[in-house]
């Protein structure tokens, strides 16, 4: 099966720690003999802290996603690193490039693509640039909420979800580098154009994405 | 002023006549001295085509999108081929190669950059990436409307609108490579976040651009 | 067998329709087994409407050239397209790409190299450059002619020619972008230097690519 | 004057804040008129994070070094933001890069060029390529000391010092990424071999910038 | 003007000596402020050189010519750092960069582009593709001869010669890496197509190049 | 095994002979199948006369190292020439493509990288940077001496060494580009710091090569 996975920064880099990127190699290089892999990398926390400088040199939101995106592509060098041998050893900078470096048979890792694309954008594009069955989106909480579920005790997760409901939840918010809302809009309107299969899970246990490939955990977005 | 032009591919490539670049490059060359100027180019007929081909083929629509970019920026080359040695002579690939080439004081032209993303995208996200005092979009009819104007006798031009009244009315609307309507999602996000100065005017009167820098023609965006 | 197929524009970007690049693909997918395939294809009418504008925006022949070798490489990405997975899917930009694409045993398509080289011209390089067994030429006519056959009923295909003969056919015609001769006197030079087996067939049919492998159909070029 | 500056890490990004960014950006721009500036930036505090949590995913020290580069070239994008339309939009990834930005006028900023190269090396080699007038380190201590200051009382900071003398302290020291000396021995020898004028000045002061150009402050490595 | 000048390998880069890049280096310079130029550097004896190892190696003559083409760009590399601040910092590896290249004002130096192509047939596609106003083929002799004047005491030399007649000179001649005559019949197809002004010149001496901007001196190619 | 080969210049490329390179190729393609190899070749002769004629041009030693790099890659391109189907196609310019390069299985081939490293350094590098099992330095003579045993018949050649012995012997020499000694200090503090198995032999019979992965000849470095 071709799978993207888009992992939050928040999920992968904590408190400089390199266990995650090990989990997450580990689950990973598991995976990789049955199933063809491109793991879409997020900032994190030290992309929030770079934007957080270039937002107070006075820069565009569009450098400050830009100079996130350089982050991300640290975050999947490290990840590239974690998984050794089975990575192809360069972050991929475009789709082509991810495209590319699938002919040899490694697992792809990328950040960022460009200014106002958040991970959640970049995983879509690329599952349907690939012609992907799978797109497991790796967040820190369980699945798609209709609120924020570390600020509502009543934060209902969707087991089931349509684009289309996606769109209304979405609409009127803010958009601001660094901190996009769980899926933005491009990323709904591709995932439906294509209709993608895709699964949101919890990316804190890294074996959710090998669970994710078999069994419908999380929220799982449906297509008519 | 800093000003990014968008010129949809409808208006300038048209019928395989050199015209329009023509008109066009006479326009900006004039305005140059004065401005800084940015322009995007869309794909138009021979995009449409392109297109044609590669969804016939059976490819995801992320595909069609990337060959219908490669055709935006064989009508760039035109275009800087129109403009001569006022132009930069490499199409601008992305928005840090825009940055770069215009640091020689030429004319910038590049087309789109990557799936997903429209001319109105594009030309928004160089906008906001090089600070621009303006961005002017040129479309195939007088501005922004309620419906499309060539279909509805009582289509309604707006003078003013706002980011959020776009949203709304393009919220429920689907998206395909090459059909984008006047401007997506992703282009009014832009366009509201950093509240760019935004004027949609009839591109198929290439001295509207001129125009369009000191009076209020055709649709203009406003922020509160 | 390494085995070079250039393919005239004309004959594989027909009408906006996207059958001859799936006859094409089909056939070089039944052949990618047992050989190793480079594909050159040209522009054909789209090159020539580009052409054709870029020409009266009174650039030079060369910028004519140009900015056909952009259009062959569009028809080269919509022939990767056709081949799926059987492509490298990238479309390579040199010859020096062609053979680091190669090294990954997917079929290598490329499009024009540089300004004043014919598509017959890149192939030849091309096969001289990765050492092929064999050069085959697809044309929309059955083979090397003495005339142009579609103006002359007289005209007489030859089925054995020499570069030599060739080059004294070819003396005192004119070269002008976009109209070159069947073949440019550069790649008969580099057929004669490297001795390089060449098969001229009628393109229309797809499947005299595999013909030709095998059998004497077309023009064959010969050696002393 | 043709002047390199290093700047390291250390020095310029503190506590996730902007200032010293904004510092250093005033001071280099009102040296960019009268002189050729090229600034090189090294790593701090996020690249010892970085490093650190490669080297725990038990990665190689030329791997360490090389994900501490990129964290450079991070910190020269921001100072590139900082200095705005006096820098060249782009962060110089070798000595040809900066060699060709600096064609422009503008200031050229650059990070880490390869694995074993500290920010020490790469501006004394940068220096060396762009036959700079004067080579300014700027660090976190007043200058060059026998033993490094902040551990002892009765360190001494050198006024003058020649490469020799350098040698002879460095000898018998260790190097492992991000843990470099002051001086790691390739910038001495460069030095040396091209008897590059040498200033080491306390980088906490921006201002020191501009001072060393005319003062002899902190340390300045002589030549026979 | 626009000036495009090919300088044979074999007159600049002599016995291992720095003589004629610093005579070339003088008088380009000091045509310079009046003139816009670019340079095509040809490979002489090394590039003779390393073509013989290679062809011991068994290699094909396109891969002969790929390695001679590396040589002419180390030579441009010698004029460049001749030139210093008046070139370009960077060789220009085709037609592109050398546009590209010229944006900045300064002298563009390039050596081969690609296979097949001598500098000959380089100069004359740049100076077609930058509508150069002059092309100056530098040789070892004094112009174009009926046949070889190092060979033949009643050799005698062109003072105008049309495009149609080198052709008919050049007719049954074999084409092999590195023993190209004085004009492949590329270079005279160009030259013919896009009438470009031409004049070969002895350039052993340097000032010749600038002697022949105003004055008929060598063979000059006439148009009709 | 992982091996790193770093081949002197001197011993490769002799009086324009092919031999050497093929000698090389034989032993390299035969020990293929079992091992990873990356190899690094250096300049020799004719680095030094393109060095000597750069420097008569009177620019900086980083400057004359950066041409000489330009000839290693030359020479690095005769041997994969000599290698053919068993090479990597393209030079690796730098560590990362060098580890791109290997993703392919095939054997990779570079030659220096960026000024102020010697063929030492960069293998040493690059060994680590892959984590290579064994690095074979090929020089002119035996192994590592004491002194330079063509001019001191007493020079007395070292069975086992260790880092720290080798900087006491290099301390107090000079670095002038293309005559560097057998180690340059960075070459020695990467091997230290990594714990390099290392091993000095007589690269002008290349099958030492081949006897350096399983027999102790020549010079061993030894760590603690």
């Amino acid at each position: 099966m071709k799978i993207v996975v888009a992992v939050g920064g928040s999920i992968i880099i904590k408190e400089n720690s390199h266990e995650k990127f090990k989990d997450y190699a580990d689950v990973l290089r598991s995976m990789n003999d049955e199933h063809k892999l491109f793991i879409v990398v997020g900032g994190g926390k030290p992309a929030r802290e770079y934007i957080g400088i270039a937002r107070d040199l006075g820069v565009s939101e569009a450098a400050c996603d830009d100079i996130g995106i350089d982050v991300t592509r640290l975050n999947a060098k490290l990840l590239i690193m974690a998984l050794g041998e089975d990575a192809y050893p360069k972050v991929a900078k475009n789709f082509h490039e991810a495209m590319e470096f699938s002919v040899s048979g490694k697992i792809v890792v990328m950040g960022g693509t460009e200014p106002a694309h958040s991970t959640d954008a970049v995983s879509s594009i690329l599952a349907e640039f690939v012609n992907a069955d799978l797109l497991i989106n790796a967040t820190s909480v369980d699945g798609l909420y209709d609120k924020d579920p570390n600020k509502h005790d009543d934060a209902k997760m969707f087991e089931k979800i349509t684009p289309a409901e996606m769109m209304s939840i979405l609409s009127s918010k803010e958009t601001k580098a660094g901190t996009y809302e769980f899926f933005d809009s491009t990323a709904i309107q591709i995932i439906k154009r294509s209709k993608i299969k895709t699964r949101i899970v919890n990316g804190n246990h890294a074996e959710n994405i090998q669970k994710a490939v078999s069994s419908e955990i999380g929220t799982t977005i449906v297509h008519d």
